[in-house]
């Protein structure tokens, strides 16, 4: 099935836009975590969100939790890893599996745009963003692992039962994951080497490490990598005042499009951008 | 005293902006009405609001309310008529008073921009926006007074007992002005008549009326009429990526800077326009 739109992320911007694109009678792919944005989960108390007073951020998460059920709208508990325009559309990939959407809805939050140097260049030639999709091909060998959130552990896991040796680097403390087979935290990531493929990992410390493969786990992927030619300026997704991209039928909204990182203009630009893309799925049907 | 910025209107963008420029602890002057938006107040439920699942108009209006209250927010019950670039900001009318600020956000609504033909050419000449203000000019003459909303009519009975006749249009029925002297819709009221001040209004049948002065009473003032040289493209307020308009320290937000005429978007963009705002008081005071 081709879906009317994928939303990437779920945060205040995608649950706007996700409820507006419902009125609409839109078919809608949302990848995303059940738990929603992090960053809400962790205010204290938001004072500036018209219509919920002085709210506590996991009061206000929940508040889009049951809204969210009420309106019959499910999160697909997957990270988009790749994003291909197509003829009729776009194919994300979301873990091992291959999507199709007429139009993209980015909402992936400040993602730091542009990983490690190497990162992007390297992708599919010994970097991956997938462990069950690519762990298999390391098999016995030796590997590094950037963990972004202790979420992802389980991946590290996986990953450790395939592979020789693996480096795990995290960018937090108490790492959760003990294996003989896993030295953590070795020192800092600085580099992805490689000239064609991965040859090895640099170190802060200038040190070198030769190895396979990398695999990089973060809560989102940049928005620059994700999507081939998306034009980016410093961090942030380029988008007009209908939050539209560069890239005809992928949209943009909340903090990906830049400052200012606030809760009320997410949900006015998933709105708006909700409200583009009804137009122009409409134009795609005339 | 002058204001760090002056809000005119008090709709959801006006709301949210308010909100967020209170917590920047800036001065506020925030004219509109306590009843805020009656957009708001009409509708039947809102699906697509974040955080506020399929709520009833009047109850987010009363959430509003009480959000506005709590945070120490007070709207001042007057409608500005006009605005005054001035070298330390702008000047505003308010009723009869002047009131100074650094910058205006403007969250008029979606009034209608033009008003009607000769309205805004023979604004000062004749043409008045406020009774308070203005009344006693046409003490013993022949006035019309178009009167756009039921909370307006006790201005027409002021007038009334100024005036010698008054011709009362109303875009409503069931008037509730009744006097001697007060001729209750004699026709549409189509244009204003006069060369260098009013000599009488043009109705929709052809029919002319002569007389010496023409009331507008509206809820808002349409924008470009506000606030000379204010860009306008259609009915709506010209304005970038951060709701700034052509004019210096002139913001702008919600539904008069044009569609999708949402909520959410009204409460984004006046979170936006609060931003700008404080960062352009910053540069202010460099």
């Amino acid at each position: 099935m081709t879906y009317d739109v994928a939303i990437v992320g779920s945060g205040p911007a995608a649950i706007s836009a996700a409820l507006t694109l419902k009125v609409h009678n839109k078919s809608i792919l949302w990848f995303g975590s059940s738990k929603l944005s992090p960053k809400v989960e962790k205010s204290e108390r938001i004072a500036n969100y018209p219509g919920v007073a002085m709210v506590p951020g996991p009061e206000l998460n929940r508040l889009y939790r049951d809204q969210i059920a009420q309106a019959g709208l499910e999160i697909t508990e997957r990270l988009v890893t790749n994003i291909l325009a197509s003829r009729r559309g776009f194919m994300l990939q979301g873990g091992d599996e291959i999507y199709d959407a007429r139009t993209v809805l980015l909402c992936t939050g400040s993602v730091s745009a542009k990983g490690f140097p190497g990162e992007e260049r390297l992708l599919g030639s010994g970097v991956s963003y997938c462990a069950t999709c690519d762990g298999f091909l390391y098999r016995g060998k030796t590997i590094a692992v950037f963990c972004g959130s202790r979420e992802f552990e389980h991946e590290v896991v996986y990953l450790a039962e395939l592979a020789e040796k693996v480096y795990l680097f995290t960018p937090y403390a108490d790492c959760g994951v003990e294996r003989a087979n896993v030295v953590v935290n070795p020192g800092r990531l600085k580099e992805i080497a490689g000239e064609d493929r991965v040859s090895g990992v640099v170190l802060t410390d200038g040190v070198e490490i030769e190895l396979s493969g990398v695999f990089v786990l973060r809560n989102a992927v940049a928005p620059g990598t994700l999507l081939r030619g998306l034009a980016i300026e410093g961090s942030d997704i380029v988008v007009d005042r209908h939050m539209a991209t560069n890239k005809p039928g992928c949209f943009a909204a909340g903090d990906c499009t830049g400052r200012p990182y606030q809760l009320a203009e997410a949900v006015g630009e998933g709105n708006v951008a909700a409200h583009s893309i009804v137009e122009y799925l409409a134009a795609l049907e005339k």
